[in-house]
């Protein structure tokens, strides 16, 4: 099939949020697919991210942004404050949830996942399991995984090819509390690319003098006068104290457009400290 | 001791962030100290906020955000979606992490504590504890009661105070990963009050036509052409899909200000929904 072969960046050593039957690795399987390639599953996020920047893997599959649940934290974190990746790649996935528990469970005491997926099913955890004990985990996959090994009271948030990887029942179906939740995956790479396709995005993260009154105002006019949108916003701690802030900011385009370039060059030259995240193609990946 | 009585806003029966030995009781006890009122933990930030909306209690106390870790996703998406209640006032707290353990443990291979408090711990449980398990349970305080009680490879993250009253030994202080580290708590009830003070702040919810390039940058020039200072501004799902956002505005002053007033009519005019959280005063307490 080798329409559905995907030209690597950067190579073939793909790294994602792991155990087996994340949704970080139907992402790898279903974009990758039919590329000869090594797919290797890391523990945590953050472990992820330090495999592309230490060069054990060319690229990186992390979550960035859950239509519920916001922004994954943990990934804007650490591509602001511990290494230099560009994203090469946005890929948008439908999310839906399902309660998955061993064939022997007849009452649920204790709900396991990662915490984004028990933030994403709060209300039906709080209709059908109101006394429940919410336990966050690494991964929907390792909440699985620990369901399938562990105490029969227990259950598991995550996808039905979880269900199927360790042996459990889904017990209930599309249990998150929006039926249009969905989650954007970046893949990161060391090295920009020079994107293709037909919706491309350009990503930055920049700090500005919070003490003046209007200056976020001033950066966003930067893009405003030129037409650029912004499709997202979002402030995350500087670490330098409460009410410094740095801001991610994500415009519809590329930096090898005129446009978005002038404006990105105008925010650089206002910013006390600014960091490019590159520009990058969008894709949507429906389920399976 | 009459001069550190503190006038409440709407009566005595104040909730908090349970269990015993929370930063949040702290703050109770500190902020409302020779108050006879009726001071009830609850055990989790959603549960406190419910209590307040429903009656229950008159004030409530959650933490809203860190300045490591940044705004508490539960409370702003509570505060948006599930309630209609006021901010009466914002107390900042300088917050010093330790790590928490039984009198005979010698290996740690488990460390428990509130997400937020392992997410400002990162640099310290790397560098210690890189193979450590970490489990993220309701609160501080809840993580050492789960330590006392537990096993003995386990350790857990919190204050000095909750050690002492769960009877556990502090074996490392100081860990957040930046001395600076402080969090913001607030405290809501039904109602605005008329706020008095050197410092007042007033916050807002917003949602924007994102669609729209510009319309945050329009927004924002509400505030900046009346000189109003902007203190944060936080974007959270609107939970109709990705790429809808409502924000978070806080901004110095009163609405008992005219500038100030002035533009947040001027916002809610341009808001496809709005919701105001009301001014209050801030104050800044000190650990014991």
């Amino acid at each position: 099939m080798a329409q559905t072969c995907i030209k690597l960046a950067a190579g073939p050593r793909v790294a994602y949020l792991g155990p087996r039957g994340t949704f970080s690795e139907e992402i790898a399987l279903s974009f990758y697919r039919g590329v000869d390639g090594e797919f290797t599953p890391y523990a945590s996020i953050d472990a992820v991210i330090r495999a592309v920047a230490d060069g054990e893997a060319a690229e990186g599959i992390v979550p960035v942004e859950n239509s519920l649940d916001g922004s994954v934290n943990i990934t804007l974190d650490t591509l602001a404050h511990e290494v230099d990746l560009s994203i090469v790649r946005e890929i948008v996935r439908p999310i839906r949830h399902n309660l998955l528990a061993r064939d022997d469970t007849r009452h649920v005491n204790v709900v396991l996942s990662h915490p984004q997926a028990l933030a994403q099913c709060r209300q039906y955890l709080r209709r059908h399991y109101p006394d429940a004990e919410l336990v966050a985990v690494e991964s929907t996959a390792a909440a699985a995984y620990q369901v399938a090994s562990g105490a029969k009271h227990h259950a598991a948030i995550g996808s039905a090819r979880a269900a199927q990887l360790y042996g459990l029942k889904v017990t209930a179906t599309d249990i998150q509390d929006n039926p249009l939740n969905s989650t954007r995956f970046i893949v990161l790479a060391q090295g920009a690319v020079r994107p293709e396709g037909a919706k491309v995005k350009t990503s930055l993260i920049c700090q500005i003098n919070g003490e003046k009154p209007g200056s976020l105002h001033d950066i966003l006019g930067e893009f405003a006068r030129r037409q650029v949108n912004l499709t997202k916003i979002e402030s995350r701690p500087a670490r330098t104290g409460l009410g410094f802030y740095i801001f991610f900011l994500d415009a519809e385009g590329s930096l090898e457009e005129e446009h978005v370039r002038d404006a990105v060059a105008a925010v650089r030259a206002k910013s006390l400290w600014f960091k490019s995240l590159g520009s990058y193609p969008v894709s949507v990946v429906e389920p399976e």
